[in-house]
């Protein structure tokens, strides 16, 4: 008798407030018997505090330990996370992986996609982005018409920011942590820098609003962002 | 005695699939008083049929005639469904406006919104914009780790978007239409063309997709987009 496998599943929750989670996403949540989910090497399990109200006291719990910025040492985590998920999709049971914002946009889940999805059979339900919902929580559009939008890493080199941003007519500038000042100063070069907006942890309990010209470079977590808006608004 | 003034909502409710709005747009749609819509000149209404099952049958519906590409000319729509608003905002209703994907993302109720929200309280509510879902619905990781990441119009000059691509790591081109030849040639110049992917309508009842060699450029919806997914996967 051949054994009927789970099916995996990669499930965006969104950026933080648990009502941003998607009607398929929860009824998802709510229907497989096994969750996974990222636990920091902090100890943090934001992804699993997201969406707590919803779980059901009988589903199996997989916490995954993984690094906190994925890199090429990262892989033995992923290996290790992706076997035990795949003892039970061999069990024949299902398997949700809780992903912070968008599974395929700078997510963990990829790295886990990329190890599985040829084995099992395996659905991504794509959840709302924090740097789409960091336009709303700012009250300010983002992108108008024929306006080219650019996402990046704060981590990048500020070279390749000062070329990227100096093309674009909005952009969302993330994981900006210890690189704020860089940022700064290579807004600031652009003249981009007086219609740039902060935002720590959009969307969450705690999340934070300043004015840029206000942010201490020493205080901004990894879970803040920049955005430049478009310029269009005049031509409404 | 003053008036009470209602409170105007934008409405993200996602790209298509109706089980892809979130439940705070869910619970916000079925307990407002109005609701408002695009309705294009072409007849079409896709937004209310995205939520069509969730509606209540006592909701005042305001469809609003709209130009399917908004330019200057656009303002007066813009400047007569605004007016209409105000009108049951003014009566103390809430009125939320239906906003396919993300409303602050190449969205025509940014529009409204900047004529109503210094007239009246306003909340936005994220929705899942097609260029996200699109990478879900492809089965394609779209950037990892440090990757630059544009979304671009495919109504930009062939030397724009050429400048653009050149530099990004993925990139979604979305409103491609009758611009898909040229998108296709600015992709094979750049070398990109071989893991470029088409998708039409992406979550929709009659979402297409296609070997992007397939395509025929004659028969491109505008609701058609290009992802050039990150080449990172091989570092995972």
């Amino acid at each position: 008798m051949s054994q009927v496998m789970g099916k995996l599943y990669g499930l965006g929750i969104g950026p933080g407030d648990p009502e941003l989670i998607t009607l398929k996403a929860y009824r998802i949540l709510r229907s497989v018997p096994v969750i996974a989910y990222p636990a920091m090497e902090s100890g943090k399990v934001l992804a699993r505090a997201i969406v707590a109200d919803y779980l059901r006291s009988d589903q199996i719990e997989i916490p995954m330990p993984l690094p906190f910025s994925p890199t090429r040492s990262s892989q033995p985590y992923y290996d290790t996370a992706a076997e035990k998920i795949a003892g039970y999709l061999s069990q024949g049971l299902d398997v949700a992986v809780l992903c912070e914002g968008e599974p395929f946009l700078y997510g963990t889940f990829m790295y886990l996609f990329n190890r599985l999805s040829g084995k099992f059979a395996t659905e991504v339900v794509p959840g709302i982005s924090s740097t789409m919902a960091s336009a709303s929580a700012l009250g300010v559009p983002l992108t108008y018409r024929n306006d080219v939008l650019s996402i990046m890493p704060a981590t990048l080199e500020a070279e390749i920011l000062r070329d990227r941003l100096a093309v674009v007519d909005a952009a969302v500038i993330i994981k900006l942590g210890r690189h704020f000042a860089k940022v700064r100063q290579v807004l600031i070069e652009l003249g981009q820098f007086d219609r740039a907006l902060y935002i720590e942890r959009a969307t969450m309990p705690n999340q934070r609003i300043l004015p840029i010209a206000d942010v201490d470079p020493a205080g901004v977590p990894y879970w803040a962002l920049v955005m430049v808006p478009s310029q269009q608004k005049s031509v409404s």
